[in-house]
């Protein structure tokens, strides 16, 4: 008699970043991992199959035995998808941060109260997230409530996991896009609830506010208090571009750092996930951490739109939470992989830069790809239930294969896990990723 | 009577850099381009297709009506591919500089002298190369005469334009990599003997030094008297790492710069193809100008393994011609499209971190894509026969669809020519450049 309780059984090689030690890639050779029909890991290690078929009594068709070159990984994670300027991607990358959200992103933003061209937006969007494996995403929308909720109906028929928001912004506003403080909380409120009302185990909301600068106390004190009585995360910015500091300062004078600005607005909470923190100094990341904040690092978007360089060694000197995000529109590439690159990359371009070079380490292949797991989760919260393949959390994972037909990756002879893993980061894409899932779900459109 | 001395015409959308302004591209709707049997470009502009016929007498057969997705650009340049390193690509992305060099390129190198090898390597890198659109490449072999000779077959079979050269060094080598001045010296005249013996118009010899330091005064005059008996470029490194720039000095005293160094060798001309150049001062960009120098940028290589950064903007200040490598294995990608991104981001970053930063534009997408093609043209002393769509140049194009199935890139109904150009730019891959052409002869294998 087989067990009803068990999906999925997988034979093979897994690569991912444990709880325990986050400065290494584990790379884990000939494991079985057993999930429950429920989606969690129920059994991750060495084994013998035979046993533990006894032992958890499942079907001999519920096995998925990986050849030599393929191996699993988790699902990647983006913290920060700003779906709404998903078309501007690519096509204005002349244009820098403060120009760039009032021409490009705002308009974008406001186009969406057409549920139509919402629609097909969302849909385009959600599959090549999904065909890229992002398996959760923090998406933030437009001030629409109905846009949120076209949204949600996709992410969950599609089965990402999706954390979506309506941005509110309720002062400092353009004509054309434009609400009230009220409508902005009600708005919310609604969103809240109709999301939680879908019983998706999948489908949370967040709150958004901007920035400090285009949102009143008012809202901020009532977002802090929702955020606090139903456990949301609020999602921010802050010190994305020089020009914004700037104004951050004048708006609020009697702050010597930025960070004080939103403490004092009681908006730095282990609930919080604050996107780019560009501009800050050592001070600022100390309160960040002390805060327990959850940092949201866009590498793509920022140098794109040339809003700074984010040095990542420093957030994770202190020991800050940080994930990655394509903040895609802003960003040119929705892949999370593209975010792993460009990360490495401007932090290698940090290190060449500094006078004392060798004290500085540029981040490493498992600290950029602990941020695209383990890391993202952590900043949105959901590290008890995903990030990596600890028994207990949901199988959220990518099949990947270096050897597919069609690959761009070339493999060699010699390649062991160790090669194949890295192939992959580096030059690997969506072909490679054969499949996704999520919660155990098989979620990858071929 | 169709005239036999017509191979192609295609009819739709071009964009490409003309000679006359390199700062702006051009997006050249309803054209139409005429290909003779030599794979000449004998007619570019708009027309009437049923005179034209008339003129040309061609097949209808021959036409190719582009889609309202699709267009052409230029073939891809790459100035300088490592191919011996090819397998190391991804791999060693924690290495620096010199403990890269010592410690993979020269060991990928050595490895060459297993024809076997080579024969696997190079079939998938130049398959690869080409399917990401590289229609030109600049190769650098290891210093095996077979090995070369090896790779020019399988450029010839493939069809693609291949400029080969075998690496020399005739001091400072390793123990298990190593030959003498006369052996460089007579190997390499084979080399070129037998590239010039093959009669492929697509077909060029290189001769390549690696480092000012690694080689003798000796082999280098003899180059120089090659270079100039023969009319063939001399392809070297300058200035990639801070440690080398040290050793140059303490090797070459007496000289203020960089490039005296290589200037008192008579190694700074119109046929020099420079790789690098990163650490140089503004002196030494006059001095590679005024002496009409090449030089080959790669920047996933510079960045990769922590070489330094190169600033384009100082070079193209200068009128230098600039031209895009790949420089791949100590860059992970073999894509000229990558070194497009990077050239921006690395130019992007440099701008960010300028006090002055409105006085400081990074490159455009104008002057990537030129470096891409007719500026590596130029670097590699090809410009008369190709690197943009002009009459009487090789007809060496990609034909790019935004729509293709499986695309990684998303259009929108609102896209122009200009948008799906620069969604390609930096969203598109090999999937989208659905056919190869060199000198007229459609070379991608699908």
């Amino acid at each position: 008699m087989a067990n009803a309780n068990i999906q999925l059984v997988v034979v093979g090689n897994f690569v991912h970043i444990s709880e325990t030690n986050c400065q290494e890639i584990a790379y884990l050779h000939d494991h079985i991992m057993i999930v429950n029909t429920s989606g969690k890991i129920v059994f991750f290690d060495r084994g013998n199959l035979t046993d533990l078929r006894k032992e958890y009594q499942f079907n001999e068709k519920d096995i998925l035995a990986m050849t030599s070159g393929q191996f699993m990984i988790p699902g990647l994670i983006d913290t920060r998808a700003t779906a709404t300027c998903f078309p501007m991607a690519c096509t204005h990358m002349d244009k820098k941060s403060f120009d760039w959200l009032e021409n490009c992103a705002l308009p974008a933003e406001a186009q969406c109260f057409d549920l139509n061209y919402t629609e097909r937006l969302m849909q385009k969007l959600v599959k090549c997230m999904v065909d890229n494996g992002t398996t959760t995403a923090c998406y933030l929308m437009s001030m629409h409530f109905d846009a949120c909720s076209t949204l949600a109906n996709i992410t969950i028929k599609k089965g990402q996991r999706a954390i979506i928001g309506k941005t509110c912004m309720d002062r400092n506003s353009p004509y054309f896009y434009f609400e009230t403080s009220n409508q902005a909380y009600e708005s919310t409120v609604r969103l809240v609830r109709t999301l939680r009302s879908r019983v998706s185990p999948l489908l949370m909301p967040v709150l958004v506010l901007r920035l400090r600068q285009t949102t009143t106390e008012k809202l901020v004190q009532k977002f802090n208090q929702l955020s606090k009585d139903l456990g949301i995360c609020i999602q921010t910015t802050m010190a994305q571009s020089a020009e914004e500091v700037k104004i951050a300062f004048e708006m609020f004078p009697n702050n010597k750092t930025y960070t004080s600005i939103l403490d004092k607005a009681s908006l730095l909470t282990p609930r919080t996930i604050l996107a780019h923190c560009i501009h800050v100094t050592e001070e600022d990341i100390q309160l960040l951490k002390d805060r327990n904040v959850g940092v949201s690092h866009c590498p793509n978007s920022n140098i794109s739109i040339r809003s700074g360089i984010f040095d990542a060694r420093k957030f994770l000197k202190y020991n800050v939470n940080v994930g990655l995000g394509t903040d895609i529109g802003a960003g040119y590439s929705v892949s999370i992989l593209n975010a792993i690159r460009m990360a490495i990359t401007t932090s290698k371009i940090i290190s060449i830069g500094k006078v004392k070079e060798t004290a500085y380490q540029p981040i490493s292949n498992a600290e950029a790809f602990c941020m695209a797991t383990l890391g993202g989760a952590k900043v949105l919260g959901l590290d008890k239930r995903i990030g990596n393949f600890q028994t207990g959390k949901d199988f959220d994972a990518l099949l990947i294969d270096c050897n597919v037909d069609n690959s761009v990756i070339s493999t060699f002879d010699f390649d062991g896990l160790e090669e194949k893993f890295q192939r992959f980061l580096y030059a690997g894409d969506d072909r490679n990723i054969i499949n996704v899932y999520v919660a155990g779900k098989s979620i990858k459109s071929n």
